[in-house]
């Protein structure tokens, strides 16, 4: 009897959420995390990899509740100086979160690879479990705008989300080779299951499943594949998820996200809100469980990765 | 009648400690500063400079009186997490100086000059005399010792000055050209004085007197030259002057800086603890002026500056 494997697809607050519940039921061999990176991006001269940081905070513990984003008890006298000095500062890097980057940076620049990097100091700051860039390759999301193409954090962070989205491009995730870690995990006959964290379909998860048509090894996985939604009753617990789904003109319900993966997606996860959903998204032929997805506590992240676990069987 | 022109040179603590007074005695367009950036570095990615840094601060008032280096107030939260992340944490960078070295890096990146990027981070922090580096070009302060030749922080920081010194090596030195606005200042009929600050004749002075034989423009220049003295009754206030000057095997005082400058210089600031030395510097050809050249208080620095101008005369 050999023990099965899982691999969780992750991107931003909610992503890392689920992820630290999985970690609290599976141990380092049977599950790893797949990031997006797409949303990488350089600042100040420094590499910033945004929903890597998330995961990686969230499993040491030391995510800030209050942001979102970024470390626990986090102090800004780097911010202070540096507006002091008149430089950039639509981007907030606190002081504790700044060795991240500079130290990231510094190794990449040795040549080490972003998983070696990312695998490094996750474990210096004691996380076992393995978290995986989707490629050492550069790979980066623009937001099509009526004003044109827009770097991801620029509309991000600095825009706030304003612009009206009209579509996006993965830059360079057509050429960006998959981590071979994870295609290691993809071709394994142990894996069992493939859950998409309750993501960001548009910028978490489309950016993963771009690279090198990593939706194709999906589909073709004897893995069971399941989505937890990212959408509660037409809204998304945190981001832009529903306000780019309105812009695109798809309607902003959970539905719509189960169709949007139904090519290689087994099983859905609906929240109890969302009930009645279910009749819609079995008829897609997708297996689905319904249960509260709303996660404030710890609790909460262990029970909806359960009712993940379940759902893969 | 035009307004006399001064120019200072300076390295570390003791020099920044001296410009701030002259500053305080002459406008900017009456006197710049000249800074050794042989002990630039790379550190982490950033470029750091030390020297400049040193002299930033101190004019714009940050400095931070108990270490002699770095920003007043400081916090280190940067440096915590590092450790944490289990990286370099030998030199230390501090929250709010961090964004010097930050800005400082990304400004160079663009392909700015370090005399722009340190005159315009310089001009945010409010000072209006011109700190210029002795070089737009890079020159690295070596350190030789039995064990081999070491970067100068690594000599200076790392090891604190415990390996015994037997020489320098100020690498690009030759090949480097004087910076612009400096060989400007040299050229020009209104200069009337230079002003050697009381740093470290070894790694602060000689690596600006070695770029681009700039030693032979001021033994060449008409403007009356002077230094003032690193050395107080046989010891230096603040750091490896005179442990340099015994392992170099030259005695440890005073009138040997005056002599080891001597081919350019026409005065020579003693402090009043070796006015005995007074005859000997005079034998040298040179002026003399008796002082006290302890700076502790603003007033200290002002009266030191007053002491050397009337020494140009």
């Amino acid at each position: 009897m050999t023990a099965p494997r899982y691999l969780a697809l992750t991107g931003g607050v909610g992503g890392a959420k689920l992820a630290l519940g999985l970690s609290k039921l599976l141990p380092p061999d049977q599950l790893i995390f797949v990031v997006n990176t797409g949303d990488d991006f350089a600042h100040l001269g420094l590499h910033v990899s945004p929903d890597i940081d998330t995961l990686v905070y969230t499993l040491a513990g030391e995510s800030n509740p209050e942001t979102g984003w970024g470390r626990s008890g986090e102090t800004w006298h780097f911010m202070e100086a540096l507006t002091q000095l008149g430089a950039e500062t639509w981007f907030k890097l606190g002081d504790r979160d700044l060795a991240m980057h500079v130290e990231r940076t510094r190794r990449l620049k040795t040549g080490e690879t972003l998983t070696l990097v990312t695998t490094g100091l996750a474990a210096a700051l004691g996380i076992r479990h393995a978290i995986l860039p989707m490629s050492d390759d550069p790979v980066a999301t623009f937001v099509r705008t009526p004003e044109g193409p827009m770097d991801f954090q620029h509309y991000f962070v600095r825009e706030r989300c304003q612009p009206v989205v009209t579509g996006f491009e993965f830059r360079g995730a057509q050429a960006a080779r998959i981590n071979p870690l994870v295609l290691e995990w993809l071709e394994d006959p142990r894996l069992r299951g493939i859950i998409l964290c309750p993501s960001n379909p548009f910028v978490s998860i489309n950016p993963i499943l771009q690279v090198a048509n990593l939706r194709q090894h999906l589909a073709g996985s004897k893995a069971r594949v399941i989505a937890v939604s990212p959408v509660i009753g037409g809204a998304a617990i945190k981001g832009p998820t529903v306000k780019m789904m309105r812009e695109l003109g798809v309607v902003g319900t959970a539905d719509w996200v189960a169709g949007h993966y139904r090519d290689f997606l087994d099983g859905f996860v609906l929240d109890a809100v969302d009930a009645n959903l279910r009749e819609t998204i079995a008829a897609m032929g997708l297996d689905v469980t319904v249960t509260r997805t709303l996660m404030i506590s710890l609790e909460d992240r262990v029970s909806l990765a359960r009712a993940c676990l379940d759902l893969i069987g």
